[in-house]
């Protein structure tokens, strides 16, 4: 809904004022609206206009390349004539005068007014009332006019979401019932002509498409300008979006989109909703509509890209290097930690539900996803492999479990197995005992580095830091690299059932804080269980070098 | 909400394409992000990025003049270490690397790795973390990033007013309770910091200067880049407004504004809100803010507005020009125009509620509204005039009405009464009985001229034409203008009244037609009063002239 006013009665005008000062470089204030400042060389004024509340129409459109000037009436009203004639006389530059406008009826008789007035004067004035709204009348000069000012070539279809709400009001103007669009958009605040249920961007881009098509002009060139419009509520990405469903649908249709124009360019304040519109190109409208404008609203400078040169951006520059051989001992090593990722993603497969239960206490319950996701790119970037070694594949396995896994979770496991992976290399002669140790090691260091969590504050940290002391202890002890493993992973289990007295410190979980006492922390519990169905494959490698 | 998509999962991805094909002129994809296309000397590369949802910020800021590349992740998700390296990587140019973000924990340890990695390959990194929002943390290292990318010189305050709705989602991640906001905004979906009561633009603007001010770097320059910035839902009018209030705050405050930026730069999906950001320049920080760009979402150019001159528009342009001296017989009859408008404007006072009510029926309700609006306007500027002949009252009062009152009656009651100024001019040796036959004509050929109403649309001409038409019969028959006239006013009474039965054809009645049955037309209501009140005095000026 429309939040910042003062005086609802007064909004109009309020907002004219903070609007001219702003861009007092190009445009004033006069009676009525705004006008461009003059070039050296005198032109025909083009005076556009109509209601506020759909900027950057009109006012928005008033700058050099663009509009001399805008009549700008109250929210969605018509202007006065005097406003209209005020404006144009201090547009007029001697060359005559063009006023365009939407096919509405305050807008046309005040704009016939006014134009009636300045021939009487002398004015050499011509008037051109866009009716190009396919939807709102099968009879071409009955259309209401939408967002194309070029009006013989052009044709426009939208959708409504939802309606919009005038300042000082508490509803909107109209509603569209859930779950469904207002087919034949209006820009006042009325709703559309029909109601139908919704549909994926790429049916809505089929719609509009097919509604213009079927109302084309009379015009036999494959050239068109396009404008995809936000009603103000639809947003860019959304508009972005539609954009790449439209266009397959042009290109099949043999028209070639020129220069397209995806954004919002003529709003209903915040109403949900978008509109296509394409212009029919010939020679003289193509010039006119490449060329450069700055206005408020709408800027385009060609020479601006004129000397660019596109990036390039080959498979040189990717991940896809292939592994240096690693020596015999790595390559004795490389399967066991190949059967480790494969041993943690079934485990994560089967605790998914449990993790994101666990999580969802206090959460955003997606820990469990996020971990599968993560050893699935693991899993499948280790797969790919052939010949490497055990640090060439952990990093592999870190950089694509990050990459996919999302979250903070992701990043720190995807660090950690990085850094694990440059801890135990591929080319030692030999992989004694503490190997695995080092490993762990350097998986902690990196997760303590970028997670900056301490002891304490209810994450993986509370498991990860009692795991690697205790795989030192034992290993110091002169354990076995199994045994202290097994070990290690009975303490991790242990620290991660207690964070259940916690509360959190860190991350998302904390405005939560209190929900979160009585469960254990979902990092934690995650990271016990990895750990946990590791020792038995831990005994494997290092084991065979102790013999 | 967010309404346009296909599958929820790949929005940021399918509008990324959409992106990259509008704008290939600048830019090109690449795998994370997109890369601008580069120019004929090789700059330091500056790689922006986050996730996405937050169009201009970031994809929208890269192109020639603002950033090098923009790191896209998925909606309010970091990108990943391995999306933040490959961008950085391809946007190098050999000169360095500065890679700049918000202070959320996934961007600070993405880009961290990534910077990490960049600098083990040679590549001079460099980190600028964004810490603006003053509401988040009284530890300025400890703040959220908002929309300050000269981060120690620059302060970020804002509100919310509604939450944003996720693709796929059917309710917003938060909501704002009823009539209030949420004081220090985050772009991320998440609520503000405590919710207060929503307050009139006037009072925002002082809330958000002032929590600025209060945080102000050390700094004593008293320039100042301004950014006022709309989440999604508030609109550009709502900005310009707000910047109204803002503006004479920071002139009080001695800070001067330099080229002030009000619109979308960094949004939230279809959150409602806004923020003020301040920048305080030094010399270097300001030619910075003040040079060109041309991203998709942000383009500045100097030279286009360089050679522009502000129109001049005085007072001799506008309406004021002195009235001609009248005829004596125009002298004479000018008093009895002026009282005749003074008789309209007590029946239309005195008849002001209930024209409301007879138009709420089917229509707005404004109707006694906006006729009061205009006789008030027209009696105004009448009584401004001395001296002034019945043509020039008369016109003076139609273009005073016009502009004053609004809505369809307003336009033509204005057209009809300058007509009939036009009819009658202020020359005249002698002004005949038929004076005011000929001024009614005009006045009805004006109003169906521009109204295009024909008798049974349920309109004032339904009134008006069977009004004129007896006073040219009853002319023609010999009556007194007097006589003639009070005859025509019963007629127009019992027309006006007969419109009870009809339904409506024109204007905004007609898709609420069948409620309208029963109940007369109020324009047509509201000529019949007028004339009827005219009655009486229409005998003075013309009988004079008879006897």
């Amino acid at each position: 809904m429309t939040t910042l006013y003062n005086d609802p009665a007064e909004f109009a005008e309020e907002q004219l004022l903070g609007f001219v000062d702003l861009y007092s470089d190009r445009l004033r204030g006069v009676p009525g609206g705004v006008v461009c400042h003059r070039g050296p060389e005198p032109i025909v004024a083009v005076v556009v206009g109509g209601g506020s509340g759909h900027y950057p129409a009109f006012a928005g459109l008033v700058g050099p390349g663009f509009a001399s000037g805008a009549v700008v009436g109250n929210i969605f009203t018509s202007p006065s004539a005097a406003q209209v004639y005020s404006v144009a006389k201090a547009a007029d530059q001697g060359r005559g005068v063009v006023l365009t406008f939407g096919n509405y009826a305050g807008d046309v008789m005040n704009f016939g007014i006014a134009a009636d007035r300045l021939r009487r004067e002398g004015i050499d004035t011509r008037i051109v009332l866009v009716t190009d709204d396919v939807a709102s009348s099968d009879v071409a000069e009955q259309r209401r006019g939408i967002a194309g000012d070029a009006n013989a070539a052009t044709r426009t279809f939208g959708v409504a979401f939802s309606g919009c709400t005038m300042p000082g009001a508490r509803e909107p103007l109209f509603a569209v019932p859930n779950g469904h669009m207002g087919v034949g958009l209006g820009i006042h605040g009325e709703p559309g002509i029909h109601d139908a249920p919704i549909v994926s961007a790429k049916e809505l881009a089929g719609m509009l498409v097919d509604g213009i098509l079927a109302a084309r002009p009379d015009s036999d060139s494959r050239r068109a300008a396009v404008i995809v419009n936000g009603l103000g509520t639809t947003k860019h990405e959304e508009l972005f979006l539609l954009w790449n469903e439209i266009r397959p649908l042009l290109d099949a249709a043999g028209l070639v989109p020129v220069e397209p124009e995806v954004g919002e360019l003529v709003t209903s304040l915040d109403m949900g909703g978008c509109s296509l519109t394409l212009t029919w190109l010939d020679d003289d409208l193509e010039r006119a509509w490449r060329a450069d404008a700055y206005a408020p609203g709408y800027r385009k400078q060609t020479s601006a890209v004129a000397d660019l040169n596109p990036v390039t951006f080959g498979a040189g520059d990717s991940d896809s290097a292939a592994a240096p051989a690693p020596s015999a001992a790595g390559a004795a090593l490389a399967p066991l930690v190949r059967d480790g990722l494969h041993e943690m993603q079934r485990t994560l497969q089967r605790n998914e539900d449990e993790l994101g239960r666990i999580d969802a206490v206090a959460g955003d319950g997606d820990h469990g996803r996020g971990m599968v996701r993560g050893i699935d790119a693991a899993v499948r970037a280790v797969d790919m492999l052939s010949d490497a070694g055990p640090g060439w594949m952990l990093r592999a396995a870190g950089r694509a479990w990050a990459a996919d896994a999302g979250g903070t979770s992701g990043v720190l496991w995807g660090a950690g197995l990085e850094a694990a992976g440059d801890a135990l290399t591929d080319s030692r002669e030999v992989y004694e005992a503490d190997a695995a140790t080092e490993a762990v090691t350097a998986f902690a260091e990196a997760i303590a580095d970028l997670g900056r969590a301490e002891i304490g504050d209810k994450t993986l940290v509370d498991a990860l830091l009692p795991f690697r002391d205790a795989l030192e202890e034992r290993h110091a002890a002169g354990d076995s690299a199994a045994t202290a493993w097994t070990a290690a992973a009975e303490v991790a289990a242990g620290a991660a059932e207690a964070t259940r007295t916690l509360t959190p410190k860190k991350g998302r979980a904390r405005p939560l804080a209190e929900k979160s006492v009585g469960t254990p922390d979902a990092g934690a519990t995650s990271f016990a269980l990895l750990v946990g169905a590791l020792a038995t494959l831990a005994n494997a490698p290092v084991q065979g070098k102790e013999d």
